[in-house]
C-alpha cells in the first residue's frame, strides 16, 4: 500500500494501472434539472461503472499494486455492498479469492453482486465489531490481505480517478460535489481538483442523519456522528485520520441534507435524468438544491457514486 | 411534408437540421447482461434524450421542415405522450404553439412534461376517434398544422437518426432491434440500416396484447391487433400504410414478447444498465432474451426509445 499522499503523477499512473479494467463513464445533463438547480449541472455516472459504484476504481487500483505473492493468497475486505464487489471484481481479475465479510443486513442486490462475482461471502452481525474480527479471522486463516474502503492511499487514488476524467472531458468546473461516508472518494476528488484545477470549489453532501464529517472537519479531528438514521446506507462511517487530512487542506465545505430532501433528490434524478441510483447518491444533490443561491449560476461536476439498490424497494 | 421515401440523403439532412435541437445520447453496455444474454449488446439510450425520448427527433424534424408561416399558425397533434412531448418541445424551439390533444388516461408524467415546455393540452376521451376530433376541432380554428407522430416522412427520417448515430459510433452491427407501435422508429431503423448497413438484420420487438404489426408484417395490410391488453402504454397503435411499406421492405422480423416478459426485462435494465425506461422501451431487450438462440454470439444494438414512467408506479 502507498505509504505517502497520493501525488498528481501517482493518480495518472493508477488511472493507467485500472484503465482496462473500469468504464470511462457517460456524463448526463438535464435541461430541466438545470433550470430547476439555477445553474449548470454535469452528473458524472458512476452508477454505469463496473459494479454499479465508483468504487471498482479503488479497489481495483489496490489490488493490482499488490504482489503477485499477496495477491495469491486472497483479499478480504468488510462492506455493507459496493467496496466488497469492488474487491470481489478485482480478485475475478487477478485470479484469486476474495472473501467478503458481509453484516446481515446488507442489501440483497450487494449480496447478489458479490455471489455473482465469485466472492466468498462471511455473514456477520450488524456491528462494526463483528465485522472486524471476521476480517481478522479471514486472514488468519488464509493469509488474504485486507483492502479497507477508505483509509488507504491506493484506494483513494483509485476514487480521485473519477473526478479526473471529467475534468479531462469537460473542462474546468467551478464546483465540483461528492457525497462523504469514509471520505474515499472526497478526499480523492479533492486531491485531483487541487492538483488539476485549483480553483474548483470541492463540496461535500452529507446525511443529517449520519452527520460525522461535518463535525470532524469543524473540531479537526475523527468524530463520530451523534446518531446513525438515515436512508443514505452507504454514507454511515466516519472519516479516517488519512481521509479527514485530506479534506480539512483541500475541502471547502460539508453541507447537510436530510432524508426527505435526499429522497426528493433521488427521484428527480430518476424523472429527469432517467438513471437508477442508490439513495447514499442523491446526498450532493439534494445539498445543491438545498443552497441554490450559493451555486446560482455556476459549473457544478457531481459524482453520482452508485445505482445498486433493490428496485422493488424504492422510497417513492 | 416530404412526399416521398426518404432517401441516404434526405436523412443526412435531417440529422443536420435537428443536431443542435437533440442529445447526441449515450450509449450502454453492461458485462452481466452480455453474459445474460449471451450476445453482445449496445443500448442506445434515448431515455436521455430531450423530454426522455426518441420522438424528439422526427417532430422536431417534421416542425423545422414547415414554411415559417406554417410554424406561426401553430403546431396540433393527438397523443398519450412522447410525440406530444416533442411537438411541445418543437414549438418552443421555434416559437409557437402547441395545442396537443390528450387522452384523459395519459400518464401524468407526460402530461406535466408537455405543461412545462408550454404546450396547451386538450383533454379528451380514451379513443382514436375523440382524438382525432379534438385535432380536427384545434385545425379549423387556429390553421395549426397537424403532425402526426408516426405517418409522415419527415418524421419518420428524425427517427430514423437514432440508428444512424449509433452505426457512426460504434460501427456495423449483426442484428439491430426497435420496438413497434405505429411503426415510425422501426421503419426509420430499417431504413437508415439498409442504406449504411445493409447486411444488419433489422428485428422488432412487439407486445402480445397489441400484437398488430405481426399480423400487418404476414398479410401484407395494414391489420388491428386482435385485442389491445398491455403494460406497453407507447405502443398501442396499428402501423400506417407508410410505415408498413418500409417494414415489410426492410425488416426482417417481428418477435411478440407477453407483459411478465416485457416486466422482467424491464427490471433487469434497472437492476443491471441502471437506467430508468418505461414500459414500452423493454419490449426489444424482452424479445432478445426470449430468443436467445438465435442471436447467440452476435453484435446487437437495441434502441431504448424513452424513459417517462410514474417513478411510484414501477411494476416491480
Amino acid at each position: 500500500m502507498g505509504t505517502t499522499l497520493p501525488t498528481l503523477q501517482d493518480i495518472i499512473e493508477t488511472h493507467e494501472r485500472i484503465r482496462s479494467y473500469i468504464h470511462r463513464t457517460a456524463v448526463l445533463q438535464a435541461t430541466s434539472i438545470n433550470e430547476l438547480a439555477g445553474c449548470d449541472v454535469f452528473f458524472k455516472c458512476e452508477n454505469f461503472q463496473k459494479i454499479g459504484a465508483f468504487k471498482a476504481r479503488g479497489g481495483m487500483n489496490a489490488v493490482l499494486s499488490l504482489s503477485k505473492e499477496q495477491q495469491q493468497k486472497g483479499l478480504t475486505t468488510h462492506s455493507s455492498g459496493n467496496h466488497a464487489q469492488a474487491i470481489a471484481l478485482a480478485a475475478k481479475a487477478v485470479g484469486t479469492t476474495a472473501y467478503i465479510v458481509m453484516p446481515s443486513n446488507a442489501p440483497k442486490i450487494k449480496k447478489r453482486g458479490v455471489e455473482a462475482l465469485g466472492g466468498k461471502i462471511i455473514e456477520c452481525e450488524p456491528t462494526l465489531a463483528a465485522r472486524e474480527s471476521g476480517v481478522e479471522k479471514v486472514i488468519a486463516e488464509t493469509g488474504a490481505t485486507f483492502i479497507h474502503p477508505f483509509d488507504n492511499y491506493d484506494v483513494i487514488s483509485g476514487q480521485a480517478t473519477t473526478a479526473k476524467e471529467l475534468i479531462e472531458d469537460y473542462g474546468d468546473f467551478d464546483v465540483m460535489m461528492a457525497p462523504v461516508g469514509g471520505g474515499g472518494l472526497l478526499s480523492g476528488t479533492a486531491l485531483i481538483c487541487h492538483y488539476l484545477s485549483p480553483e474548483t470549489e470541492v463540496w461535500a453532501g452529507e446525511p443529517e442523519g449520519a452527520a460525522d464529517a461535518i463535525l470532524s472537519f469543524q473540531s479537526g479531528k475523527v468524530e463520530k456522528a451523534p446518531y446513525i438514521n438515515t436512508i443514505a446506507d452507504g454514507l454511515l462511517t466516519n472519516l479516517s485520520e488519512r481521509t479527514l487530512g485530506i479534506i480539512k487542506q483541500h475541502v471547502k465545505g460539508i453541507l447537510l441534507v436530510n432524508d426527505e430532501e435526499i429522497v426528493a433528490a433521488m427521484r428527480l434524478i430518476y424523472e429527469r435524468l432517467k438513471v437508477v441510483i442508490e439513495p447514499s447518491c442523491a446526498v450532493p444533490f439534494a445539498a445543491l438544491l438545498k443552497n441554490k443561491e450559493q451555486f446560482k449560476g455556476k459549473r457544478v461536476g457531481i459524482i453520482l457514486t452508485g445505482g445498486n439498490v433493490d428496485v422493488e424497494n424504492l422510497p417513492f
